[in-house]
């Protein structure tokens, strides 16, 4: 497999300023594979579920060519459950439930197929659990893209540094950013996130786009304005999703590689939070993502005429 | 004058994370006209002062070819002054103290050299005083733009909205447009906005950049990764006064001379918050802004592979 990613798959609860939609298919790795699927059609997703995931949906994955064979289906055991609840500016949320049921003692088992992959996503977990897949690889991949969050930075902050340590990317929000480098200015935390071991940071600004550091360098993706942001759960996983995949198809790692695989993330994410879930997701086409990949370009297009 | 620009001349007391700075000099104008001055040496100002107004910085703006014919100095009385205190974010900010002084009954007065100015700036003042002086233009201006507060949507939403049906540009921030239009998404905000009557709507987002929206057309000009945001204020006039000069420098007035004018409005306003007040205005070189301009530009270039 060029590509493996390991997340979560779950339920989860939504509530929006739109709307509710309860107990519908989410989880880092179900984002990330349907993104990546866009991309490549050799990527392979480690994960764990509970009796109660629906093989329907199993099956359509499968019928994106993404190779199953390291999600784990547990017996009598429920799947990881979030509800949550976002405010009017979608950038802030609220969990109301979390049941980690089949999450809680979570040993993903890379399949032997995918533990030379090139490329390998690390989807939100706990940081040992990171840690144990990039254990597994027995070559060091191409590229090792890792997302976190700011719960891991209160609780695991050590875990976390050590597993920062081992990736070529690290992708996470500004508020994180902020977090894991008590430094509010985003240039100064990207200065001291580059000394902790990855070579690339990704900050995701929500509605604000992302900024990509490397070395001395910097790039801005902005966000599409959108007339509405539906849902965003998942549009991180998503934007990592698209980015990674992106790049396996690129088999590209360079800075410049990066900076289209920021675009590719971004539009992917786009679409993400247009609908409730996974369900924009699931009936794209290459032409709709290049013509929203291209949209993200024009956005910013000028011509300086130097006076 | 191809330019005249109607706004505040004021000190501020600023206080920030960095520091404190009291009493400097500030004002719509001053940010305006300073910025302005290095592109275009045709531009007079509008305002009012009170006697102790130092006469020094007065000399300091004549010499960068600013026409102040139209500032009323008043014996015996006191300039605006205004102080405020900004947050860790730099977004957000408390006044502190307000006193009216010489602004209570400021009457422009366009000189006569001035009323027929191709480029009219209308800085942030009560609406009525800035319809004031566009009644007062003896030709329409080829560009109006005009520049206000959430403070007037609170006090005179009617007249407000009387004065935003005469210009070309409307320049606010994100939370204005939101407040105007009572829209939270910044798209749906934009077209209510393009109704009222301008052409062109500006929205800064402050550290997330700006967006011009036109028809159904948007370009985004994102915001430099500062190190620091040393002191924000006057980055909204310094934009304007940017923004305006390079335009009426080009004498273009299309979209595409109006991404431009974004991306040169931007680059000043990052040069502004660089330092307290004005300072960092003052000094500045015509090769250094083109460089900053370029960067601007940089930050965003990518060239797409299409897989």
């Amino acid at each position: 497999m060029k590509l493996t990613a390991v997340g979560t798959m779950a339920f989860d609860s939504i509530e929006t300023p739109f709307g509710k939609s309860e107990r519908i298919i989410g989880g880092a790795a179900t984002y990330i594979g349907l993104a990546a699927s866009y991309f490549t059609d050799s990527a392979s997703l480690v994960s764990v579920v509970g009796e109660d995931f629906p093989e329907e949906f199993m099956q359509n994955l499968r019928g994106r060519s993404l190779n199953l064979d390291g999600v784990e289906q547990r017996k009598g055991e429920k799947s990881f459950f979030w509800a949550g609840k976002y405010h009017i500016d979608m950038n802030s949320r609220d969990t109301l439930d979390t049941q980690l049921n089949v999450l809680a003692d979570f040993k993903p088992v890379v399949p032997e197929h995918s533990t030379s992959s090139e490329f390998l996503m690390l989807g939100n977990l706990t940081p040992a659990v990171q840690m144990s897949v990039i254990e597994q690889m027995t070559e060091r991949p191409k590229l090792i893209v890792m997302d976190t969050m700011n719960f891991w930075m209160e609780v695991a902050m050590d875990e976390l540094k050590q597993t920062i340590g081992k990736v070529d990317v690290l992708s996470i929000n500004d508020e994180e950013a902020r977090l894991l480098t008590d430094e509010y200015s985003l240039v100064k935390a990207a200065r001291k996130i580059l000394k902790m071991g990855p070579s690339y940071l990704i900050i995701k600004k929500g509605e604000h786009g992302a900024l990509l550091f490397h070395e001395n360098e910097v790039f801005f993706a902005p966000a599409l304005p959108l007339e509405d942001v539906f849902d965003p759960t998942g549009a991180g996983d998503t934007f990592a999703g698209g980015f990674i995949g992106y790049l396996a198809s690129l088999s590209d790692v360079s800075f410049e590689g990066m900076k289209q695989a920021v675009i590719y993330g971004s539009a992917m994410a786009s679409f993400c939070v247009e609908k409730f879930g996974t369900e924009r997701l699931m009936n794209l086409s290459r032409p709709e993502i290049e013509k929203r990949a291209q949209r993200f370009i024009d956005l910013t297009q000028v011509e300086i005429t130097f006076a």
